[in-house]
């Protein structure tokens, strides 16, 4: 008995992958020969849905002739299980928001097909169909007007340009940007305390202004961004509207949860070791952290200077791509890779049924992109390198950055926070050193692995973790998904998530990670994978 | 590559099949020890429905567990495609007026299992549940006041008992049976115009009555109930409510139009040569043929005393049951076969996508019955041996009957129809003696195989033919069909046809035929296997 969660080979998959992207192309168009042809012939092809079952290649062929095309469709996940190296059962799923349900397929490949990796001789010998109601996903009613979410409202706080492609759009700013006439407060009531009233808006939130954004209002943070858990012992824990019960991570906690919500549009924050990452794997939106350097961090508080990003959470993928052109300023972008790289030790860095969810939005990905998919060796014992040297340089900048303050007034931050400063005042040049070291050989690495594609991982190791997993739940969650987040960071390459994963309820994000500087190419992924 | 709609064994097939059966059952009762153990545990097991996919039998557990149980379904057709000798794809379908739509199953076995044909070892993988709407089934609008279907009509034309097991009930009695103060018409004008004024009702119409039935009118026959088709050049073809633009089966055409059009509720008609099961199968029906001489057939039009019965078509299996136990005076019955048999040489006799359908509602009753399905092998001459007996027989008897009217009014019938008669007048003693020694033959193996089980074929080779095939594409359709439903005529054992398989939106019946005399028993195989 094979593995049914695996290919025979890499070829197999290939070859499956490609026939169901040409299937789905062709579904859009209402293309009847190409559906004809990739529907095995004869009289005992299946087809079906809740009204009944046609039983024939030419039954199915007339009915699909007189229905005019078929609803819209984009599969978000698609799970392949396979059955021999011949047949493999495919389940792909529609999110609620994007179309008809789900359908399931048994594919076949025929001795008569090429098997180049083409799709050539795969062929659909049944398919089931079956649509739900269509709809915005469901939202915890709690969550419009969550307290622990933002800090200050305004209606709007603040303007933007009257006209630009983001006009409309409502900003969560994260409570570590300035906004003109507004302190910065970090999450830390003690630090709003003695901040100073900002005199003009961070440049990058200026530049969602110019665009005809305008700010909805400044959201909580995790204190000094610190942590991923978007768990605030000061301002409280905003509700995760996408999972009830569950935290909504951090440290871009309250621009998630309002974007999640439905009372932002777009959540303005920063990601360190995957603080925009982290929430929107947790609150399912798309996220995306820029090249290191490529917006700019003026006006925002600092946590790791070697790592600190500003980027942004959005609902839908179209949003977050016009965002991120305003944010950059850049040209169109559009080249794609060469294919999307898998790697089983990073899957494996998330629990069983998140890994499977991210390779069924992996799946889902190859299949909207009609890239292939690549497997690719990581080292089992790299990521455990990696994550301690950018904890150890992390540390190292963020008590350099705010020990004095810490130093000051030790009650101003929680224990679990103020422990991971303090852990940066321990530190020796030769620890940083070696640190940087591990750093640099890290990126050199990724660089050449980029080269050959994107590489696809899962954003965090698991689903939000309960309210009240606790301290010691939280730690576990942090220290669980830190390797899988902490190579983007270290290695300044962008990252954008894509909310498409599910455990259960419960969202979970795909993380796709492009070469240094390559962010239009990254954001341009997003066309083409959904309604606009 | 494996054919696919072939099981690798009969012992795959039995474990399969009897797993299946085992999960229907579980379901209905809301078992849910039983249903987590038929799914495969682990995180990659998949359910899918409309509104989304849950992974990981967890998951898919604790859902089981808060539903309160699965809305009622009554599988019609059970479609399995085999993609290895471990490995299954089974869709089953619920007809809309038995319940919630469709599902998917992808089973596999696993090493562990017993493999002992009792279901041991066998899991669902991944499965994928849709619901229709729940209805009647649709009918032709233009079926209801069909001129060609009904002679007389009355509000009713005579009443029944006024209480009883069949009070309600509106019986559309076919014009060769006698009700009292009407004539018999035999579908034939001059046959009519000659006929007596009959005195009394039938013996079975009577019984009928007694328990409570009504008579609603009298129902259109094929001239002198020699044709299968249901066209008769005098009055009309009768809509078949089922299948437009199609014949709707004969010689018993008025009344199974009528009561597939809801005009009535139970069809009494003969079938000598399959003029039950034909009109059955082709309107969607349930029909009863049953033992030679189990139902008086004083006050019936005879046709070939040999294979004359006079039964019943309904278009519920607890309505047939009703009637066949009032028609048969008998006890209950219930004793069951020890396996439902298959015989490859008899699928082969219907067209491809026929058999297919019959294959499927054949293993839909394997799991609604729990009944085994076993090959047993039928020389592949045999049927074309046994038919051509059987016309021999027929016709000359057909002669005898109403050779007289024929030669004295030789325009009284179409020239098809007359043709048949006419075949008979041509006959010898030595074929007729040659032609009964076959019968007689067919008999003492047909009762050796029925002593093994009950035996499931095709009520029809196709579905109903198109209204304008014209006498050739009718002619060729009696043909392709008399192999099926003669072996029973010639054998006077009972029939039961179930009106389960589709083709197309076409409806085509199984028929099982069960040891002569075991009629209570065939009839209680309709306990249990749908809505009453």
């Amino acid at each position: 008995m094979t593995n049914a969660t695996r290919p025979p080979t890499a070829r197999d998959e290939a070859g499956l992958l490609a026939a169901v992207t040409r299937y789905e192309r062709a579904l859009m168009a209402d293309d009847l020969a190409v559906l004809d042809e990739l529907f095995a012939p004869g009289p005992a092809t299946l087809r079906a849905e809740g009204t009944g079952v046609l039983v024939g290649s030419d039954h199915i062929a007339a009915f699909r002739a007189t229905r005019g095309g078929a609803p819209a469709r984009w599969p978000r996940r698609v799970h392949v299980r396979w059955t021999g190296p011949h047949d493999a059962y495919v389940v792909a799923e529609s999110d609620r928001e994007h179309g008809a349900g789900v359908q399931t397929q048994w594919w076949r490949r025929h001795e008569d097909g090429g098997g180049d990796g083409d799709g050539d001789g795969w062929r659909v010998h049944a398919a089931h169909v079956s649509g739900g109601p269509v709809g915005a996903a469901p939202v915890d009613p709690g969550a419009a007007d969550d307290p622990a979410t933002w800090r200050v409202r305004g209606t709007p706080l603040a303007a933007g340009a009257d006209s630009g492609p983001l006009r409309g759009v409502r900003v969560a700013v994260k409570d570590l940007v300035a906004v003109a006439g507004h302190r910065v407060g970090g999450g830390v009531p003690a630090w709003l305390e003695q901040a100073p009233v900002e005199e003009a808006h961070a440049p990058a939130l200026q530049r969602l202004l110019d665009a005809g954004a305008e700010v909805a209002g400044i959201a909580q943070t995790d204190e000094l961004a610190f942590s991923l858990t978007g768990v605030n012992e000061h301002s409280g824990t905003p509700v995760n509207p996408r999972a009830p019960g569950r935290v909504p991570g951090g440290s871009s906690s309250g621009s998630a949860a309002a974007v999640a919500a439905g009372t932002a549009d777009l959540g303005l924050g920063t990601d360190t070791a995957g603080s925009l990452r982290v929430p929107g794997s947790y609150c399912g939106l798309y996220a995306w952290r820029p090249t290191h350097g490529a917006v700019p961090v003026e006006g925002v508080l600092p946590l790791a200077q070697d790592f600190d990003t500003v980027g942004l959470l959005a609902r839908d993928g179209a949003t977050l791509r016009r965002a991120g052109r305003a944010l950059l300023g850049a040209a169109d972008g559009g080249d794609r890779p060469e294919a999307l790289l898998r790697s089983r030790t990073l899957l494996e860095l998330a629990t069983p049924e998140t890994a499977l969810a991210v390779e069924a939005a992996l799946a889902a990905l190859a299949v909207a992109t009609g890239l292939p998919v690549r497997d690719v060796d990581v080292p089992a014992d790299a990521p455990a390198e990696w994550t301690a040297a950018f904890r150890t340089v992390q540390a190292a900048q963020a008590w350099a950055n705010h020990g004095a303050f810490l130093e000051a007034d030790p009650d101003a931050v929680s224990p679990s926070v103020a422990a991971r400063f303090r852990a940066g005042a321990a530190l020796d040049d030769e620890q940083r050193a070696a640190a940087r070291e591990v750093v640099a050989r890290t990126r050199t690495w990724l660089d050449g692995l980029l080269a050959q594609g994107w590489l696809c991982l899962p954003s965090t190791s698991t689903p939000a973790p309960r309210r009240e997993a606790g301290p010691d739940g939280f730690e576990a969650a942090r220290a669980g998904t830190l390797p899988l987040t902490t190579l983007a960071s270290q290695c300044g390459v962008p990252a954008l998530g894509l909310p498409w994963g599910r455990v259960g309820d419960l969202p979970v994000g795909l993380c796709v990670l492009a070469p240094r500087g390559a962010d239009a190419d990254l954001l341009a992924l997003l066309d083409g994978l959904g309604p606009a």
